[in-house]
């Protein structure tokens, strides 16, 4: 199946339209594109459940701070829409038509936005509702899926709809991985040989992490420690951040309990890596 | 007829989708409770269009600034209710169910919203965007019916639509005025006998801007001090601002031609009132 492709506000919301009166129920899958066998398993979960499949690919501008790679994110179009097969309509719309002369308005989850990624990368957080909002209210979903690999989105985009009331439901997909550990991530793409290799102690220290809870340790603080540790022991990483912290709030779960989410940010040279690992103790 | 009364998101929804189901169309009467015959002209222009028509009365904290009038802000819910009888479903919910616990997502839109009233209200605009974008998640209605009267609040909602892609049309109306010219108000009745005679002041201050552009004045400082003097020259007034701007913008309009509103916020005592006039020219 070759996926219709749109690329403006008027036939998007015709053919989903279209799509409805014919009872389907609508899954989407908003992505910027450079598109992985992660992208690819929502894709095939939004298409087990829903009649009317919408991708859409959009490098969203707002979502980037100045200094980093907005111009050299990849954007392999063609071979985007190869993998986009599964899907029935992708919308792939430019800069100017999400953002026309005049735009101004943004959408901010104050408390999960200035921690973490948010704190690395200033704006982030508010440029993703920002542009997942629009989306959400251009495709009007049933369903829309995202990857748990970037757990603190999954989190604000969670709460943006909650706070909102976007009739929507989202649903969290598990993180997709290479053979040796490593989260599928568009960014891997500017890892060299070497820093491939060296990525996979994200994974191990998440491992590490995991296997220490389920040991019986209780002390955030001795867990993020053996995280740091390990990264630290990583020719070529630096450590962005480690944490063990309440799935809900990102914030310290004091009593450690419930469920955990442990997650880093290491750089390698230029590229900054992310993962995560949900924990029940 | 007597309308259905909700107070919570399920009933809300299901009797909407309902009324869908028969086939009409919505229309979605906003309001802070406390309604006079500018609300009820808003309830007709709804009632016209759409075969189904949901009102909502909720007095909105986080539109409130820490010294403004929410704690005293007339909450004459019977009597709203009564004026609500071209309504079909009245969606009167409480502040824990507009902002549970851990609620921390908000709506900006930015240059049109720390001017003009936002300065004298900060936050104000933000709270005005967010509430409504909840309230047209909620009811998903086809049409949204504002009163003119808030000009600016027209603008700020125009364009949070316009950039969030909300599927709603606004639809904007005329504002109702005493007989005397005064702009209809939940907060008139704040005025005592000689404010509310001093009040209609704000209307003539606008007739004289008005005619004064009629007549070919195109210079915006010489409107606005006509406006500035009217006010001046009326006992117990203290204006707030008097302007001649561009109405898409709320800034300046240069050169001095198109849609221009006038607009001005004067107080008497403890009370603020606002009114505007649009001229083409």
């Amino acid at each position: 199946m070759t996926p219709v492709v749109v690329s403006t506000e008027g036939p998007l919301r015709q053919a989903v339209a279209a799509a409805r009166r014919k009872g389907n129920q609508v899954g989407f899958v908003p992505t910027m594109g450079a598109l992985h066998a992660g992208h690819v398993s929502l894709i095939e979960k939004a298409r087990a459940v829903n009649g009317f499949v919408v991708a859409s690919i959009f490098v969203n501008p707002t979502q980037f701070g100045p200094n980093e790679d907005f111009t050299r994110y990849p954007r392999p179009l063609e071979r985007d829409l190869d993998l986009c097969a599964g899907v029935d309509l992708v919308f792939v719309p430019d800069v100017a038509t999400m953002y026309p002369p005049g735009f101004q308005t943004f959408v901010q989850v104050k408390d999960l936005s200035n921690i973490l990624e948010g704190a690395s990368r200033p704006g982030h957080f508010q440029g993703v509702a920002t542009v997942v909002l629009k989306l959400l209210n251009l495709v009007q979903p049933d369903r829309a899926y995202f990857g748990q690999k970037d757990a603190q989105q999954v989190r604000v985009i969670q709460q943006m709809v909650r706070d909102l009331n976007v009739p929507v439901e989202i649903a969290v997909c598990p993180t997709v991985r290479e053979p040796d550990g490593l989260a599928l991530s568009s960014r891997n793409q500017y890892l060299d040989v070497n820093q491939r290799r060296e990525a996979t102690a994200l994974n191990q220290a998440l491992d590490k992490a995991e296997e220490m809870i389920r040991e019986g340790e209780r002390n955030a603080g001795v867990i993020e420690r053996a995280m740091v540790d390990h990264i630290a022991a990583t020719p070529g990483a630096v450590l962005d951040y480690a944490i063990a912290v309440d799935r809900e709030t990102l914030k310290p779960a004091s009593p450690f309990r419930g469920t955990i989410l442990l997650a880093l940010a290491v750089k390698f040279g230029a590229t900054r890596l992310i993962d995560n690992r949900i924990v029940e103790c």
